[in-house]
């Protein structure tokens, strides 16, 4: 879709946001780090491996159930870090506040930041305040950039180039949580629901799987887009295809009641503490058992494997026995989701 | 003052902006390396010394003579780290894009931030965009958080610990460019100007004070609040007095001109291209002579010392033979300005 105004589309992490990143940003900013497209940077700096990353966070609405904006940005950019393998260890935190915000309802924010870090174990060392008039910004967005250290042992797994057939998919519990929830609370449906957003920081389950294994080949958090456009872009020009039990992804029942109810595909719903992890065969039964003690994935199972056959695809056997291939997201499903 | 609302002057970096700071950022937050409140973070990471910082840019309009609000992102990040004494190296870009933006427009804005960080030397390496309803934001805003690393022997020059009674200030040029430049295109004002803003990267210039003289004490970049906040924050809590002697300060004839017209103090008039740099007082005519010589540094000019007397206190002895303390900017003088 070729089109002279930025839409909606651009931000929702599928299709069109790829289209941009590609025809603007690597095509200006192009070098080796950039291009590589991986959720933070890996860059040395003097001998040391550092990760780097960032992320705007415009959550409507600010408060949700199971959180608030400033818990999805230190949770957000805590786990970008911990996905690529590294140890998240320094935050900043920019604030761009609409004149008039209620200064208790920000408070309540920084507090949860605090909270939240505090928890990562990371410190949030810089940050910067910016206030717009009213009208020009809606209420507050912060943004989020951390680095960590990654140990040389962990590189691969932002890039994922050790994959190969056999290799199993791990999740570590249900999805479309967040989403949903942040649907439920959008003033114009009034959905009275028991949803609550899965935000939460995954340094703690990644450092387990890590632990446990030495075949952890690739982690990606399923944000924007879902679980669908984590594997469809897992498997984008890549020598392997991935084939996906659906009966075996986990599913709350009120999500699932909620997506039915209104049209909505649960893979393309978002998470904000849900990754996707592939393991060498041997080692996943061990890792789904260890990840499971832990608080953020009580529900982690294996929902599928890396295949030599339909190479580039990711497809679903559904429940009642037909199969689909999984796209990246076209369009927009839910603007403003983190 | 006491407010339970968020006020534009939150935003400006004056008073307000500081005692936002301390009361919620500090308070929740706090950790050595924060409460230091430089400019960049400095950071331990596995025995680097790592600089860090953030700012997020909403200035209005995002095309103004001088630049737009891309180059305004990537040579604000690079002067943060180049005053805190590092060698910027490598920075994130994340976008909050209004639906409906031109595309064209997005693209000249990118095209220039890689043009800037070219020229610069550093490199952009990761992203984030999101993307509002429109009517949600204004345009554009721009985030960019960088990192640097820095050398021992310049650790002292973000907080100024070495600065003495004798001690010269210096300024790279003249003051109130960028502010006169933002606030020229505003379109209610509609004033036909030849300001451009002085919107650079800094690096180049502050590498050659570094390299002239090893009495380099202190640099800070005057962005919002000016030249004024800059002095005032400096001496505050501090056992030493700032002398400014007015006729000394580089002033464009047609921003003072302005600054007359609009009842604005052209010491408070932010600069995007402006540094103020402490030397002792043996080195100081070096350092002039050698920052001379670059493009963005032609009208560097002591501009007064600091003194024993008056601790605590920024005086300016005022080109008419009075004196005048300068103190934070206490409001908000103009929004939007970065």
């Amino acid at each position: 879709m070729k089109t002279d105004k930025i839409l909606l589309g651009h931000g929702s992490g599928g299709k069109l946001s790829h289209d941009l990143i590609e025809k603007l940003f690597v095509k200006y900013f192009s070098n080796p780090v950039l291009d590589s497209q991986t959720d933070a940077a890996v860059l040395d700096v003097q001998g040391k491996d550092i990760s780097f990353t960032t992320d705007s966070f415009v959550v409507d609405p600010v408060f949700f159930p199971g959180g608030n904006i400033g818990k999805l940005a230190v949770c957000g950019t805590v786990n970008d870090l911990a996905v690529s393998g590294a140890k998240p260890m320094y935050l900043t935190s920019a604030f761009i506040i609409e004149e008039g915000f209620s200064m208790s309802e920000l408070e309540e924010i920084v507090k949860t930041m605090a909270e939240e870090a505090k928890k990562a174990g990371v410190k949030i060392v810089t940050g910067d305040t910016k206030v717009v008039d009213k009208g020009k910004c809606d209420k507050v967005f912060i943004n989020t950039a951390g680095i960590g250290v990654i140990e040389d042992k962990y590189k691969h797994i932002g890039s994922g180039i050790n994959i190969k057939a056999g290799d199993k998919i791990i999740v570590n519990g249900t999805i479309g949580d967040h989403g949903m929830a942040i649907m439920s609370e959008r003033n114009e449906l009034n959905i009275s629901s028991p949803i609550k957003s899965d935000c939460a920081c995954l340094n703690e389950p990644i450092a387990i799987a890590l632990k446990t294994s030495d075949s952890v080949k690739f982690i990606r958090d399923a944000t924007r887009g879902g679980l669908a456009t984590v594997l469809s872009e897992l498997v984008d020009r890549k020598e392997f295809g991935i084939d996906i039990d659906e009966a075996q992804v986990p599913l709350n029942d009120s999500v699932r009641g909620m997506c039915e109810l209104l049209g909505f595909d649960p893979f393309y719903v978002a998470n904000e503490g849900k990754f996707v992890m592939i393991v060498g065969a041997d080692d996943a039964e061990k890792v789904v058992e260890e990840l499971r003690k832990h608080e953020y994935a009580k529900d982690t199972a294996i929902i599928g494997e890396i295949t030599s056959e339909h190479v580039g695809k990711s497809i679903v056997q559904t429940s009642i026995g037909g199969q689909r291939i999984l796209d990246m997201l076209s369009g927009e499903q839910l603007p403003r989701i983190c």
